[in-house]
């Protein structure tokens, strides 16, 4: 069983009111983007690794690795305008592999459980996403106009986004449509049917200022209870 | 203009692994539900504030009120077997208010812009309660059947939801049904409409073990930021 990961980092640091990247911000004395990039080695060291970064950001990126001997292998790749574009120039870097992730960057705290979980259920029916169930009551319309659903039946999407390599290779052939908001909605409408799993908690995309600060949070309290 | 404030509080440790109540347990040195008392006093000094609390846990309070020195003016009232019943307890204690707030106990962080706007737009349209959008993709349906959907159409609810005191203490003489998940849905069933404005993010639940470390981080960076 061969895996490959495409990890897209395209973000800046606009919402992070950080002249740096987001993905390249320090997490306990790390960059987020190494962060990422380990788990995923961490859970199988044979996995290939691609990279997706703004090309403005790759000489900032191999500055990085060098000033932390990071030395885990990996491809980079340039993103496109979008996110759609990202993952479709991650996947022309991908060779024989029969698994597929696409994961954000800046989630550095998924669980090598979530890892396990999508990995697993994709080998078996094909697509699967790690998601949580909203713990919130939620409504459904505008801020004007809005009524209350049965909040059991939502679902907060994460990443890695895991996909048989033909299904997904095949899905980023059709044209972009408004409706590609992540990579289950683009295999989803080439007919794939997508399996949700349990993510986790700690699993945050680092948006917001404060957010690399909960992650750090997350951290400690992995290590306390875990190691 | 005369406001009242119903804090329902009727939690228990469970999944919080702790044996104390979650709305008893210490952030930043003060139980949780102090914090949340005093984000509604210092809002408006006048607020008639009742605590609904389970029938076990009325002495155990009043003895954390002796401990701390608390002495915010407020009332006691005994929760009923579901949340629904709690708050009618709460209502019944009630007088002559003009605007009627419930909130969760255990929601500590609260800012004094989401008490304002609620209050303000309660005030001007009749009932108003703080929300955040979705920044994930949402999904709608089970772990083995769901769709995606417009993330921007969906919204996840905060406390506190206030209203006209004459829709909530009307609407509560209605027989509880399921749909009933919180008070904006109860006020809607009788034909109020809703309006949401923007919750804040710091607004958590405390639910989980590392929600009370969420919240002190929270709560310095508050501080950090703004005094």
């Amino acid at each position: 069983m061969k895996r490959g990961c495409i990890i897209v980092a395209g973000g800046n640091g606009s919402r992070m009111e950080s002249d740096l990247p987001k993905q390249f911000l320090l997490l306990d004395g790390l960059p987020v983007l190494m962060h990422t990039i380990l788990n995923f080695h961490n859970f199988d060291a044979a996995m290939q690794l691609v990279v997706v970064l703004p090309t403005d950001q790759i000489q900032g990126w191999e500055a990085l690795c060098q000033k932390y001997h990071f030395d885990i292998p990996h491809q980079l790749t340039t993103g496109g305008e979008t996110r759609f574009l990202s993952v479709k120039n991650g996947l022309a870097m991908v060779s024989q592999c029969d698994l597929i992730a696409v994961h954000d960057g800046v989630r550095p705290l998924v669980s090598r459980e979530t890892v396990i979980r999508c990995f697993e259920t994709a080998e078996l029916k094909g697509a699967a996403i790690p998601v949580l169930q909203a713990n919130e009551s939620v409504r459904q319309g505008t801020m004007d106009d809005s009524v209350p659903v049965d909040r059991s039946q939502y679902f907060m999407v994460q990443t890695p986004q895991v996909f048989k390599a033909s299904h997904i290779l095949e899905s980023y052939n059709q044209p972009w449509i408004p409706e590609f908001t992540d990579d289950a909605s683009v295999v989803e409408h080439a007919g794939v049917k997508v399996h949700l799993v349990t993510g986790n908690r700690e699993n945050i995309k680092i948006t917001f200022p404060e957010d690399l600060q909960i992650a750090e949070l997350f951290l400690k309290l992995r290590f306390n209870l875990k190691i």
